[in-house]
């Protein structure tokens, strides 16, 4: 049978790895795919620099757009990245010229995905995108296609293997987060500039891709809340094991009969629970339908090897005919529930505030929670230090968000309250 | 657009379940199909009998392979169990009349598939079975299509939730099998003729399965080493916590240059490995792909929900037209690498004899191992009782198990040896 012909613009770690994947496994992935899949076009900017797989032979294009028109190409791989310019020019592009698109470009999805689906789904035309969360787990086929018979009420996971492994270093090795992430910064962990890590917008990307897929409802960016790690210290971290939580970066969304509710933020999770255990660099996402109950999935979210075997895992299927509409069901047939904003989130909590030790201080504290409805499960302060500063711990039963905003307004305020107070959420999971 | 009409076989557990699902969700299954899905007929032997969901108005066959003749009926749903017979029957029947299947039977599939799977290549149609493997956890799909880009080495999991129900209540409460069992038998997480599961049968179905897919290759249910946990003892499973180890029954299947290999059997695996923390009911299936790495997959693996989760996904594939060949590679492209036999094996043991505390055993011990050229790697006599009987367990290095095997024949014809030699494989997974 004839090769499916593959242009890839591209050629990063994740192109260069799609390339070499293509041609390490040839043979199987012919057997798999039912017919040869042979990259035949590339597109990149400097000819000359070498990527550790040879491109000789294979036509060339420095303007990526090109590879759409090239008539000999079948399918186009996006690995380009960022959410607009030349990535989006190109799926665009290629979409309208009724050619399939591979791509692992999550701001891309996250960003554009509505109009995206739309295009491809007028063209009728495949658009495919399993590296795009979580690397080399396949999430988006299980969520999509492996638990398409349930109601998702709730997708969740580790979407950033940065931030976890940062975290997992301050918890094991007691230190600070920033010389942990100059250290990752080193290790090539990091990017020199983390914050797209650090801050929360990656892993918030991936959610808003799985919420859209899970919800069949397309998830525009803004109705995210997204936190980063950097205020988690060591002393939380500390203060985590004591109370028999691991603090843990995870994406959550939830679908009720009120909505749609997505949010990046650490949290605090049991220690029992399968997702507190998954360590370093290593991703997991949890799906929990009516039928099916919950099932978790874990793996490697990022490197050429991982990202590759989900690119490729897309081109099979395109190759087999197997196709699903971008968020798991045609436009017409997607959901518009509303979004709910984080100041309807109801949960546990917990705070930590730095005060001076002297009498009276947790009576002030226990007052502001008591006028502002909320019911505190544990309170902790370990250590004495008279007059100077020492860490507080309460954790609190469920209660409102926007409740616990104004209570922290309340308790920043106090004169015995030295920084501003640190609130991470309290998740079972 | 016209409804896919449906005809369920067998009227049990699964196939009510399946009845009920695609009622329950009809709305969101049709968006995710891209059509509505109906149940039009059923076949049961007992038409009185109450199962929960109302089947007025559908048509009834007390003869199941009656269904693949029905010219209403576009996809037949077979739960009705069992290796031969009906089940058989029905499958063949529906296929030759090219109508896709859907089935939830390892069984079959574990005994017939490879004579079953050239049927649905020849006539073109689809035949599915998520629901035959880890229940509701989309392992087939993640194995099959999910990893396709890659080589994969290994393929493993805890595959039974009998068995590793009984693993670890034993562990956790101190009791010994015999006792578990009786329990799991009344709480209904056991059959009465629990030999099924217990004797690692059922598990030895799923991996032939998953292992056909992994590789590519069917493989034949006598290529498999199959051993229970019938043997595994509460001293064991103290021991294994002294060393560091859990105890869980694994089907484990390995690719390697010189072919394939099965098994199922008592395994230990290090405390720190995701797949110890897999506890009670819960099925895990770990895949290991040479660009992906390591991914693991985990949820319910039996019960109503999970499995009518697992076939209403495969009617949903099959709508939208996502069609797989049965072992992910069409006839002509299937491996036919050799099988190893398990004198084959090599690993590392945890070996558990009961002596008579006396001086000179350990002496005569160690030096059967010698003589076998088996190398000890820890050596472990807990408590004293001058005289009487105690266990000693003795881990080793990696060797072969044909030299195991000699040399347990040898300790076990020792004077001081009082019982059959307890083994136990140790895994790293």
């Amino acid at each position: 049978m004839k090769p499916l012909s593959v242009g890839v613009a591209g050629l990063g770690t994740v192109g260069a790895g799609v390339v070499k994947l293509l041609r390490d496994n040839a043979e199987l992935i012919a057997a798999r795919a039912g017919r040869p899949i042979a990259v035949t076009a590339v597109s990149s900017r400097d000819r000359r620099r070498d990527r550790g797989v040879p491109v000789d032979g294979l036509r060339w294009y420095e303007d990526a757009t090109a590879l759409a028109a090239d008539a000999g190409v079948d399918l186009v791989v996006e690995t380009i990245g960022g959410s607009g310019g030349t990535a989006r020019a190109l799926v665009e592009a290629a979409l309208a010229a009724g050619k399939p698109v591979v791509t692992a470009n999550k701001a891309l999805l996250a960003l554009h995905g509505r109009a995206l689906a739309a295009l491809a789904e007028q063209r009728g035309v495949a658009l495919a995108f399993e590296a795009a969360v979580a690397g080399g787990i396949p999430a988006i086929k299980a969520v999509r296609e492996g638990l398409a018979a349930n109601q998702i009420r709730r997708v969740a996971g580790i979407l950033n293997g940065t931030c976890n492994y940062i975290l997992t270093e301050m918890r094991t090795r007691g230190l600070q987060f920033a010389e942990v992430l100059h250290e990752a910064q080193k290790l090539g962990y990091a990017e020199a500039d983390p914050s797209f890590d650090i801050d929360g917008v990656d892993a918030a990307h991936k959610l808003a891709i799985l919420a859209a897929l899970a919800f069949n409802r397309p998830v525009d960016f803004s109705e995210l809340h997204v936190e980063g790690i950097r205020a988690v210290s060591a002393v939380d971290i500390a203060m985590a094991d004591a109370l028999g939580f691991r603090i843990k970066l995870l994406g959550i969304a939830t679908r009720t009969e009120a909505g749609v509710s997505a949010r990046v933020h650490p949290c605090m999770v049991p220690v029992a629970s399968p997702i507190a255990r998954v360590d370093g660099v290593f991703n997991a996402v949890v799906a929990e339908g009516d039928a099916v109950g919950r099932v978790m999935l874990e793996g490697r979210g990022a490197g050429a090897g991982p990202t590759a075997s989900a690119v490729v895992a897309d081109i099979i299927d395109i190759a087999r005919g197997r196709v699903t509409p971008v968020w798991g069901a045609g436009a017409a047939s997607l959901s518009a529930a509303p979004a709910l904003p984080m100041e309807r989130h109801r949960g546990a909590y917990y705070l930590r505030l730095m005060v001076v030790d002297r009498p009276g201080v947790i009576a002030d504290v226990t007052a502001v929670l008591r006028d502002a409805a909320i019911s505190m499960e544990s309170m902790l302060q370990r250590g004495r230090a008279p007059g100077e500063a020492v860490p507080v711990v309460v954790t609190t039963h469920e209660c409102e968000e926007a409740a616990m905003q104004r209570a922290i307004t309340r308790l920043a305020a106090l004169d015995s309250v030295l920084e501003p107070p640190a609130l991470i959420r309290i998740e079972t999971l």
